[in-house]
């Protein structure tokens, strides 16, 4: 719920206002829409509230919200937002793709990979340093030295940086040396995590739980958002179903429903949602089709030594036909 | 597994291999790829009957193929199957949109709609007469006469018309009026439909179960052609997930991966997938984007009336705009 | 929505009461509620209704009922029912046991079967003559002549026999040789076997789809019981989910859950909901502790030769153990 | 895979064993086996490696485990684990019932419920005081003085307490609190508590994930065990499918196939498994005949003003009816 209030409500009246809601166990966000001095509601809307409110005076208008993400609602926020790092502009009308490894395995394959998909027009660099992995057995990833190496390798080609960062611990650590955090999505009810990455002003790439609901979806970013950064990324990468042929199953409606929804960018995964790499390519067109605002696809410069993931990843020519294939074809021209 | 025999392999020993073969409990096809005589082995694949076959006279070379359903397998028949109805031509490069109400409900509406699909470049006509509806107490259809005015509009704006069959006992009746014969998703599995529309020569749009996996679907329409019919168009409509936020969940991922294993020709219905007239167009593109050989979607003049599912339906302008954003913007030129 | 009438309520009153019911697109059922005449609303209850029926004459009451299912509703017909096959009670207080193979494969095995699950407490015999199968290359039962072998080996040994029917064209055959008819999963939504098996007098046991919600499970039953038959037995027998250790899922909260709104009797198939011979009798013992008011269960003398589903079939001892932990153990006295 | 070694084998012989493994890149564990010396293969185990092993000198016997999880295998370690907190042995042969609120909302609250569920035959006490939520504007709990108000009724009651901790950096402050610690069902693949737990010497108590299949929830308990604490106790709580009548499905076959796959005590949750009170019962039926070691429930004084979950919650004359139709009704007699 929402109370747009006149241009000449008065600071009592406004006390007046946020006491009621206050008194309902209710919080309140005051914030300007368009011009206009706006109080939300946040929290279960009680049906009663509002027309006690729309009835005080100050109160020129009070629209209904039933939803209980306030901060990312499209509603609520009606200028969508639009997240830059370096020349990536996510949300900014040409889709942004981020690429590169599963994982950092060393020096030179990062290096290389940085530079291959640099030359075929990714914005971001991607690559994992802390690896959350199902069995305590897999490879976990470089840790810091990743970090270090990961961040070499964006420098060396100008690309900014992304990567996982998987324990509130960690984030400060990572933020030194990553442009993005990516929270991915066994962590996507991690609340301390959310409440860490929040807290800092790193942008956020919000990876959705394989079994989360698009609402819980919206509501881990919702506790970004509370936590005072402005700066999230959603991510759709496959929820999981019943059908095994594939890794997850790519929830392509959910990219047209979230950016009806809110006004944070959306990308998607096409890699993790399938595992297969023939198909990343076809999804990575439907995707964009679909309206998302970027992709992030894994490029690996020799697929088959991977130490993980090395099924999806696409080889450098892949790559390059998957960018000609969504209209990106060459190198970006410098901005 | 498929034998490919040799040129001048005899009668004699063809009928060795079959022998063998049956003595196995398999069943046999035999059949040519690209001028080859072939005996493909239909059933599970024991492992040690490949190279007994390799090394018996006659025999050229022995494929292995693990997959259960060799008809429709693309190992098995490697040129892809171009279904013809009427002007449409279902995977011969163009994609192919049918359009109509979910039910037909009077000879005004249906005549209507088909003029407003017709004009804005649909190639065919959908309409359901045998409505299979979850409740009891729901519309089920005009039956016989629903058919009789679907073909009627056909005839009228000269698009070939497709309508589901529910019972073994209609398909008679509805190949009588219809070009193309639906089996729905709910009776994916119904095993005698699926024999009794591979007894007669119309093509078949077969749709995906909510809940079958694609092996699953491969075999129903494994069915169909076992049965003698090879004119048979997938349909991926959205599987049922956990997400509710919309009423199934599109596998975009399963056009691609149909068409790396099958012959014939996929197309998607972003109507039942999503469940939300704003989501279709989005899907729509999705879809084509990732490799569909058409859409069915429906549309109806005023969906606030329709008697089922108004709420997917396309409005005529909201149509002729999916028509363009997927490339088939117009009417289409007389073949 | 039902509507309670005065003990004195005229003819003339009901007919007004029926008539603006039926104005509304909606259906009635006159039925009694433990001595008082009622008029049920069948369909979706529009909310004005209720308060205008509340005030005509002869009207005591009207009782608002959200349910879509009226027919099958707990709230609608309050006495439970009792679903007697020969000895069979289901609903009756004391779990009954339905046993035997997946398929019928010979008088053999179909006699044998019967004496080891009759001398053990089985009090009726399934087994399969048309098997539903999801390749078209699998055995698909023996027909016409396994339901007399079937209805044979039930005659020698008193049990009444439960098969599968697949096709409404069957049902006249199915009802000829057998004592109940079973609608199997795939079939659920098969809405004209729904309504052949309501037109008969048979018992009929309806099973679970696996991907049908409860109230798809009891809007399918509704079907049968609008048809006419109202002797039905529910039967949860797993769902399938994104897990894959078992072969589907248990949704043993179904049991209670049913048994909260429906009057029917609800028993639980094991057998198909893990697929694992081991974990069969554990969950056959869960499901009585449920509330279950029976058990169908798989039973072969020898599950490795099976022609299907093998790996899930109990031997005999296991059978009698199964018997002896629910309770049930040694062979029944006479009735 | 698993070498068996001779009773005298030499310590360079298993040297050599070892240096082996580890140049395939595969870990070590060795241990014994029943008196017998072994030297476990912890990762993919590949194939050629058993044969090499088992004709190495020292070697009796190689045991193929296909396991990606060694040290929760019952094969590995046959036997079971008894874990014990306070008088309640989890695993110990009778099932241990864990009560309390959802959360620690009071003194009074916690106080009055720790008696309740006392005096009732519960031998430990739950309450969260950490809440991971969906939504950051529902409650959170009461954090440190929760931890605080939870000891100090369990030592007003004798009962030990259990509490869900939600980041590694509270597991020491927890541990100081608690006698046993929750890792919840959104946190299960949060590995850096994971380790954090198994840092530690506290028992965990580890929930199932609602998107974790059995293997991926073994193998967050191989985390913890590999961390080197043994103590854990896994809990079955509920799936996300696509049925939503109930909250979650309990995946009840899960209770017995955990049982056949690890040594460790398993228990189930049937409030967050159905979220509906009416459930709660019929479901704590089940899971003990399906063989658990023990529940977890809540109970609520006033479930209709618990700040969280309160449709779950029993009532203290609902648990006094649970406990005694799972034959645990009235006191237990001190130990």
């Amino acid at each position: 719920m929402i109370a747009f209030l006149n241009a000449d409500c008065t600071l009592r009246q406004k006390a007046d206002i946020v006491t009621l809601i206050e008194r309902e166990g209710l919080r309140v966000h005051v914030d300007r829409i368009e011009g206009t001095e706006i109080i939300g509601v946040v929290g279960k809307d009680p049906g009663r509230l509002a027309a006690v409110i729309a009835a005080m005076p100050g109160v020129r208008e009070v629209r209904r919200m039933s939803l209980p993400y306030a901060l990312v609602s499209l509603d609520y926020h009606p200028e969508r937002t639009v997240v830059k790092v370096g020349r990536a502009r996510f949300g900014g009308g040409k889709p942004v793709v981020i690429a590169g490894p599963c994982a950092v395995e060393s020096e030179a394959q990062i290096q290389r990979t940085a530079r291959i998909v640099a030359e075929r027009g990714a914005l971001m660099l991607r690559g994992g340093a802390f690896k959350p992995r199902t069995s305590p057995y897999s490879f976990q990833g470089l840790g810091a030295e990743g970090l270090r190496l990961l961040a070499d390798a964006g420098k060396a080609t100008g690309l900014p940086v992304v990567t996982e960062v998987v324990d509130s611990d960690d984030v400060g650590l990572v933020a030194e040396h990553a442009d993005m955090l990516q929270v991915g999505a066994r962590n996507m009810q991690n609340f301390s995590l959310l409440r860490a990455v929040g807290r800092q002003a790193r942008p956020v790439l919000l990876k959705r739980g394989m079994m989360a609901t698009i609402e819980e979806f919206l509501l881990a970013a919702e506790y970004v958002l509370e936590g005072g950064n402005p700066l999230v990324v959603l991510c759709e990468r496959g929820i999981r179903t019943f059908e095994r042929a594939t890794r997850n199953t790519l929830d392509i409606a959910a990219i047209p429903y979230l950016k009806e929804r809110t006004h944070l960018p959306v990308i998607a995964d096409p890699s993790h949602a399938c595992g297969v790499r023939s198909l990343v390519i076809p999804l990575a067109r439907a995707a964009i089709a679909a309206g998302a605002d970027g992709l992030i696809v894994e490029v690996h410069p020799r697929p088959e030594e991977a130490l993980s993931d090395g099924p999806q990843a696409l080889r450098p020519d892949d790559f390059a036909r998957m960018m000609a294939e969504i209209g990106l074809g060459g190198p970006r021209p410098e901005a």
